[in-house]
């Protein structure tokens, strides 16, 4: 389990072949683009990458070398590695060699990051590779798939756990506290990584009963008021009782590569659960089968949404669909190094469904008075069939 | 403990009283600064100002109203509301009431944010008002002073409880899980909330012997090699035997605002540990002891890392202090909301120590072959004396 103590030292922990042909597809992505230069900044973009995380900058020149700027941490061994201070010490290494058209994370940097930055690329005109980057981290390479993989795996394992966690009269908080310590002796890293900054969370969503009914500022698929409102998000101190339904979405990230997995639970006899509710779950279950179908490269993705709206209003249940007092805008949404990745499954998405996409659907219902069901489970798509990485029994599932 | 259900739909949590005078405060720094109006768009400076988190901004006018644009949640009441879709809303609103001189977080707000921002004040100048939210909130009043009670109180009952958490055989990050789960079920949020995007930490850090020594690519005080190179910081699955150390710096988020507390265990008896150990670790509290009666309004930030650094030399322990192989920059920095908040206790500081700072002191030792020694603690400065929100047994802990 403990990584090996030169490990430390080396920069680049990605297999040779994994590291430059992900850092070639961004070239090309580059070119495309115009592109002379890319500068990395984010955690997540320097993970891909190298395979780690460091304090500093990764320069991508389109046609030349590739130079790791590092403050943090000391003793980094590699190709292309120089130690800097500040920023500002860029230049040095730089001389003449100066990029006349630039590309910055600008989607995520601070303004005034790029600002000294633009004082350091004198001239340069500075372009956005945001996207250019969040596409070509859409498609996961065989490495990543291998850690999507486990995650899925330790993620199913944890969740058949879930039953014996419960005791009667637990509240939701109790029930995820017990799930996290769960998840986290099987690996879970706790690290939830969400690109950009207004999204926060904790370990992931456990929603019981109407507390699922309950606006949430953020932008996930569900809500629930949370325990205190310097985080107003998820469990809300609700005891678990029968009739109601207990929804689990937790951090599916063992590896560096997350998988995303939502499965519902319920204290006492499934049969005692509103007539709606089980309806409505089977109808979540009947979309995943149709947009599994979906899952071909080409496809666009909004598609997927139409289709699985489509089949909410067949059955009388459009008004419980991603949400009821307030709905969510998205049913799906890519995963990798980050929960919000591309594609983005959505009214008026423009993304297109590619071999390589890791793709966690969500189709989800609230009912008021009773809570959330539906399932969520990631896919990978490959050329010609689709995985599920999170493959467990789809039912609701009794606590006893 | 379940939030009411009609505070869901009430705006501004905070006492009025409260609300209106941290606004004040906002305003008479921007009338300092020249601003006309200050939009606020990141989480921590919102929950300030409204004691909830929500997504959309809020807009004060240097001599006029409050105004919350709000996008999520659905539902929420109160002065000053408007609902927006979109940011471009806010024009309608504004009308021709449109600032001249606006202040914007461009310490912390994406570069394309602040364009998009542009494009809505058009003719603005904008200035920088990360500092001066910085400042306000750096002077924390009684509802703050009241919450960092309530958060040291509970964190320091989760640090009494650690020795019965450790069974023989155990590794660090098993340890650390299990105060995971009791910090937890004594309400801790989770939630880590740091300035910035680039530091990342999940729920603290155990560090167990030479593991400490391990530079990590984050600013904080201390480093560790962590479980995975995604996220390279703490426990590193070390198993805990006599003769090393266990430093516990773990979250101290109960309330929204967060303490900040380190302590020592052992397993074994103390005198089995290195004599350099327990030399360092007496260091550490004489440093406390000198440097807390440096807590006084009007000292220089700077001085305190003076005067600490002169001890750690005196002792012969320099070549340890804040770190072995990778050294802190600082040994004390503000906390609230906000794990690192101002004033910062570093060599080139020029904070001011101030009425209502609650600053974190953390002289630490890393000692080659041992581990890590030295304690934290969470200090409220009053005007005529300081009180310890993390008043707890600074000796070093055996487990047994």
């Amino acid at each position: 389990m403990k990584t090996k103590a030169q490990d430390y030292n080396k920069l680049v922990l990605l297999d040779e072949s994994v590291a430059r042909s992900r850092c070639e597809n961004i070239r090309k992505a580059m070119r495309e683009a115009g592109l002379d230069a890319l500068l990395v900044t984010d955690n997540a973009n320097k993970y891909f990458l190298t395979g780690r995380v460091f304090t500093g900058q990764i320069y991508i020149a389109a046609d030349g070398e590739v130079i790791y700027f590092i403050r943090r941490p000391l003793h980094l061994e590699g190709d292309g590695v120089v130690y800097v201070h500040k920023p500002e010490q860029m230049a040095e290494t730089l001389g003449l060699n100066m990029p006349q058209v630039l590309g910055l994370e600008l989607d995520i940097t601070a303004y005034n990051t790029v600002e000294r930055l633009k004082k350091i690329f004198i001239g340069a005109e500075l372009r956005n590779a945001s996207p250019l980057l969040r596409q070509v981290r859409a498609v996961k390479d065989a490495a990543a798939l291998e850690l999507l993989r486990m995650s899925g795996k330790k993620q199913t394992y944890v969740y058949s756990r879930i039953p014996r966690l419960f005791t009667e009269g637990m509240t939701d908080i109790e029930l995820q506290i017990e799930i996290e310590r769960t998840s986290r002796l099987q690996g879970c890293l706790g690290q939830f990584r969400i690109s950009g900054d207004s999204m926060e969370l904790y370990m992931g969503n456990v929603l019981t009963g109407d507390n699922a009914d309950t606006p949430s500022p953020y932008d996930f698929a569900m809500g629930g008021g949370g325990m205190d409102p310097s985080l107003p998000v998820g469990a809300d101190g609700t005891v678990i009782n029968p009739g109601m339904t207990v929804m689990v979405d937790m951090n599916g990230d063992y590896t560096g590569y997350m998988t995303d997995m939502t499965r519902v639970y319920c204290a006492g006899p499934v049969e005692a659960l509103p007539a709606q509710i089980r309806k409505a779950h089977d109808c979540s279950i009947r979309i995943h089968r149709e947009l599994v179908k979906m899952l071909v490269p080409g496809t666009e993705a909004k598609a997927l949404w139409q289709r699985a709206e489509e089949i909410a209003r067949e059955e009388g249940l459009h008004e419980y669909f991603m949400g009821h007092r307030q709905k969510a805008g998205f049913l799906g949404h890519g995963v990798g190094i980050e929960i919000n990745e591309l594609p983005v499954i959505a009214p008026r998405s423009r993304d297109i469904i590619a071999v390589g996409n890791a793709v966690a659907l969500e189709p989800k219902f609230v009912i008021p008075g009773a809570g959330a069901v539906g399932i969520e489970s990631t896919y990978f798509v490959h050329s010609d069939h689709v995985e599920n990485l999170t493959d467990a029994p789809e039912a609701i599932i009794p606590f006893d």
